[in-house]
């Protein structure tokens, strides 16, 4: 019936408006019941949980067998690490599965199977779900006793799946690569050619005194590629010249070409390529945000147009305020929003919006957040006004952050004196008591700071809540640590009384009043500027973050599978390097000793080592040739090229075009903001470029609308 | 009389239409004898001599004392270097002053005493001069056993006065300053909290086994800074890590935190403000270029339109023609230009020029030079012309490039098979035999072609003139070879033979091939692309390279003189090695042995080898480490903190900067170069940006011409 029909209407036009906010495509199904299960799918709980599945299944690598979250990393000292029971890691395994099997068939249903044909991604998403359940099928017939499991491979693809943002960046880098390949062949082509000059300058002679060169890095074509790449790494530097160099200077001409052409010129290069290809992928995907919202927005409008309730005379098509009041009781929204949005309806004279109206109100979503502070208290006593003008005064925070400088300045004294003292013959009583006196000062800065502002005033700047947060903190520690060792006098030496960790936490207080330091960064204009463009950076950065996450991830399991039973305890390691022959070690291999290689790659899955590894080509460089002259694993030194390749030099190249395509934004931008520097925004991406976003036309959403899949538009 | 002022204006115009030739400010003196001197000044003998000078006196630092221009590098080998005599090279630095003198007062004289005293670079260049003769007068009084001698640190400084590009480069450089200095003041607080942070992280402690990480790196302040100082260049990066990690994984946060922080978004940021603060500048420094020109032509018209042959009663000032045409008659200039601007004259209807009518006519200076190839031979007999058909087809080319990739495989194979072989059991002759086919091809190849395109079209494309150079290198080489050792035949070994130095020059043949593998790069799109934006950051790079090779000199000098008699011969290195503290040593330092660090560094003045050192800071850390231990030199901390700073962070960021604005420009004007790509431009920087650069009003030039300092203009 026309009730019924009118509801549909009405949860249309909410869903749509959700989408609207959220950003998200319209492109679902539209009848009553698969709204309820889209509202339900993208309801809080729901996306929660599927988060933290996403979590749990990738976390479970830390616990699961080879696992070596130990304390100590060095394999000499550490315990065995705890192996969980055959069945406890899969069983969460399964739940898991489960849950996204759930989601992957919730996302066909509501995308619809026209459409699913065409999502390549859901597609590879059933894939994945349907190898993980085979090898988890095998991994328990063999009772956890297999060696390679495929599953932890694919893992982080459901990460990737789950969030668009990450889709639209890997979209974006896939575009990137012919580019890419072709500044790598290119690199490829100057490698090779120098690798066989090099052969052919270097070669064999009678005389073995004379070619050092040829025997310790050009003896084969692998060798002398290896060596010519680390080259590009820098790795190797200066080592891989001076055999040569001794013999005669002018040899050095040909490696300073190759580091010239190859390192200054094309590793650059790959650099120029990459930004200039991410120049506009900020705006664009800003751009297409904004098309998004305008069309759910463009959608929720034509079906409230078609509701019964609505005059079929008018001649353009528009809804009634009651309709949108309705749906806006309903739709989940920012309650600062709907308040301004509801508060314009009310002004509105008409009782009929048109398409142009309608857009107009909910343009509030675009609008910055600006954020008001509480006024401070007024005081009726004179004395009490005197006060509160002397410590709300810029003054009295300017003040502050002089104490914090002579505090970290006195902190430093201590620590340069104390420097080469043994920690028997040092004193902390003079530690102590400036750590005592500065915080009763930091203690009662801030007690006025409230009193002049009032408290709700005081905490709505992030600034006053990081202050009064490291105050109470130190507080609380000072007072544990007086409970504990007294008052500091002469000869106060608290780590001689036993409780060392609470020691452990008067060295905490100190390293906090260092944090507490960084608060005067707001006071300095281009300090500022800078850090505002590095926080901005980290928040467009997610789906970047994301995307190394998923790398990280799939290198560390693959590592962990490739070079597993090589960790061999120091002792025999040396037994080893000693029986190997000798000049292949003399090289700058001695001074990184196997086993912190073996400690830094081998069998670790912590994440946090691998992205410190990313650093230290020299590292790998040494690994590389440990590899090579052991022979130990063949697929070794593909498996580090690939890795410094993606991580050294395409994601430090990206991540240099995205800081460069956000700070010049910023820096352009700088002069207009200044004037408004007062008012404190809620920065988002999308503000950024609001003033050069194009609004999509009427004909573009129209015609955008008609092609929805599910949505039939009576006009 | 009125002949005598007639020649001075057409003197004058002559002068000014060779200023905006060459760029050349308008602003000195105009009477005959300084128009005289002018044109002596600039001529192309006056000006070689000056380059000639100072490249003599920059070059004398390769053989005064303490010289080490030798063959080899190693301090045990090399032979003692050849010491000039007290006064040979005092005498040649004389001349060269000498003539910096005349130099700077015929500069001095022709600006006019006015603009002497504003032009700061004189009055520096005249400081340069006075300081350096004092000290070679004091030098020469100890008889050249004086140790400090402060003008071989002035001498860079003759280079960068003589280039406007240079001097203009530094002052875009010099503009950047301020917010580098924000950059690095902000890493230095960085650096600063993290290192108090780590030194309270890592106190001493009761257990003298637990603080390894205390012992090797944060023992007091400067060591802890020094130590984080490395990890900022990535040097030290897993080892400064190690001993902490291995007591607890949580450690790592701390340097990953630092790292990340300082090395991936300061470092960065700083090439992102490079880059914004270069945005413009090579556009700014065409555009200044563009009005020098304009300004000098409009010069020219000026004085000529005071010639009193112009009939007076003409309202607006013009130009006879046949003035002009004595003026170009004697203008040093571009035959081709010259031959069409008088072309345009002769078309032209009227014998007067207007102002804009004469500023159209030296438009032909701005032109591309379009490369008319000459006409192929046109061949009568018809076998001759399907011949030429041929081999002048485009095919015949990647026939050449498909025969030049099988010589390189080929070698390349041999190269592999012969990798591991002793000398003695090496058999030559397939080698020998493949070189002499294809060195045969490539000859019959460049025949075919001469007959084909007839010689002067051959040698009109830069591609043939190499494959034609090679190739006939080649030849010769070959028939050297064969009339020393014979034609090849199995077992043939020539090295075996005596003469050592024609079997290198076998090796050498092959390396050409390597070299003349290039000749396929314009064949592939992308690859011609990059390589012309390569070529075009070559030109536009050499004021920037002028500026590195002053850097370098200057350090070279500094560290010679700080670090004279440090070079210990090996044997005493131990010694002094052995009897230092070994903690300090076996850290990473053992690798670098003294001796290579002494090599590269100490006592070295070839700035190639300085160049290399560049790419690696890890020597630098060593050298760091050694210094700060043996103490040995205060100084040297500070000289190569700086040195990093400056070539390996400001002056990286810097190209890379330069290279984003080259590449980005010329992506975007890749499409419309596509369709011209069959006519070859000389390209240079000024046409790139044609399209962007504007015009100077008339309002502008007019003005400029009224400030001009000796011009007094009639009206």
């Amino acid at each position: 019936g026309a009730g019924a029909d009118n509801d549909l209407y009405i949860n249309q036009a909410i869903v749509f408006i959700e989408d609207a906010i959220q950003y998200r495509s319209i492109n679902h199904r539209v009848d009553s019941k698969s709204l309820w299960l889209y509202r339900w799918y993208y309801s809080r709980t729901c996306q929660w949980i599927l988060s933290l599945t996403i979590t749990v299944i990738l976390a479970l690598a830390f616990i699961e067998e080879p696992s070596s979250l130990t304390v100590t990393s060095d394999v000499r000292y550490r315990l065995p690490a705890w192996n969980p029971p055959c069945g406890l890691t899969e069983s969460i395994e399964l739940l898991c599965f489960l849950v996204f099997v759930v989601d992957v068939s919730v996302k066909s249903y509501l995308i619809g199977w026209k459409e699913f044909w065409k999502n390549k991604w859901l597609m590879a998403f059933i894939l994945t779900l349907i190898v993980s359940l085979t090898d988890w099928i095998v991994s328990l017939s063999f009772f956890c006793k297999e060696s390679v499991r495929i599953r932890r491979i694919l893992r982080p693809f459901f990460l990737l799946q789950n969030s668009s943002m990450m889709k639209k960046t890997l979209k974006s880098i896939n575009s990137t690569l012919p580019e890419m390949a072709s500044v790598v062949l290119l690199l490829a082509v100057h490698l090779s050619l120098f690798t066989m000059f090099a052969m052919l300058l270097f070669a064999r002679t009678k005389d073995n005194q004379q070619d050092k060169e040829w025997v310790v890095y050009f003896r084969n074509l692998p060798e002398s590629l290896t060596s010519l790449l680390v080259l590009l790494t820098t790795a190797n530097n200066p080592d891989v010249m001076i055999p040569a160099y001794s013999k005669n200077r002018a040899y050095s001409i040909f490696f300073i070409l190759f580091t010239v052409l190859g390192n200054l010129f094309l590793m650059n290069l790959l650099t120029a390529i990459i930004y200039n290809q991410f120049r506009g992928y900020l705006l664009k995907s800003v751009q297409s945000s904004l098309f998004r919202r305008r069309l759910g927005i463009r959608a929720a409008f034509e079906v409230l147009s078609s509701l019964k309730e609505t005059p079929a005379s008018a001649q353009q098509s528009c809804v009634s305020i009651g309709a949108l009041l309705q749906v806006l009781q309903k739709a989940e929204m920012d309650s600062r929003c709907k308040q301004a949005i509801m508060r314009s309806l009310k002004m509105c004279s008409c009782d009929q919006l048109s398409a142009a109206q309608f857009q107009k109100l909910f343009e509030e979503l675009d609008k910055d957040a600006i954020k008001q502070h509480p006024p401070s208290p007024e005081y009726q006593s004179h004395f009490m006004q005197k006060m509160q003008f002397a410590f709300g005064h810029p003054y009295f925070g300017y003040l502050g952050n002089v104490v914090a400088l002579a505090n970290i300045i006195s902190i430093c004294v201590v620590l340069v004196m104390d420097a080469d003292k043994q920690p028997s013959e040092r004193d902390d009583f003079f530690l102590g008591a400036i750590n005592c006196f500065f915080i009763l000062y930091y203690l009662l800065e801030m007690l006025l700071k409230i009193l002049a502002m009032g408290l709700k005033r005081y905490l709505s700047y992030p600034s006053n809540r990081f202050d009064g947060l490291l105050t109470v903190i130190l507080l609380i520690l000072e007072i544990a640590t007086f409970a504990v060792y007294g008052f500091p006098h002469p000869g106060w030496r608290p780590e001689f009384m036993g409780l060392l960790s609470l020691w452990d936490m008067v060295r905490l207080v100190n390293m906090l009043i260092v944090f507490r330091f960084l608060r005067i960064i707001p006071n300095m204009k281009f300090m500022a500027l800078v850090v505002t463009t590095l926080l901005d950076l980290v928040k467009n950065l997610r789906a970047f973050a994301g995307i190394l996450v998923v790398v990280f991830y799939a290198f560390a399991i693959t590592g962990i599978m490739l070079f597993k039973g090589a960790v061999v305890p120091l002792g025999n390691t040396r037994i080893l390097k000693q029986s190997s022959q000798g000049a292949e070690f003399t090289g700058s291999c001695t001074s990184f000793s196997i086993k912190k290689v073996v400690v830094l790659y081998f069998k670790e899955k912590n994440v946090i080592a691998w992205y410190s590894a990313h650093f230290q080509a020299e590292v790998i460089y040494c690994l590389l040739h440990v590899l090579s002259v052991h022979l130990i694993y063949r697929w070794a030194k593909i498996y580090f090229v690939a890795w410094w390749l993606i991580s050294s030099v395409i994601w430090v190249n990206l991540f240099i075009a995205l800081l460069l395509e956000n700070f010049i934004h910023k820096w352009d931008r700088r002069c207009q903001r200044e004037s408004l520097s007062d008012i404190e925004y809620q920065r988002t991406v999308e503000l950024m470029f609001r003033d050069v976003l194009e609004e999509p036309t009427e004909e573009e959403l129209m015609e955008k609308l008609h092609q929805h899949p599910h949505l039939q538009l009576c006009r």
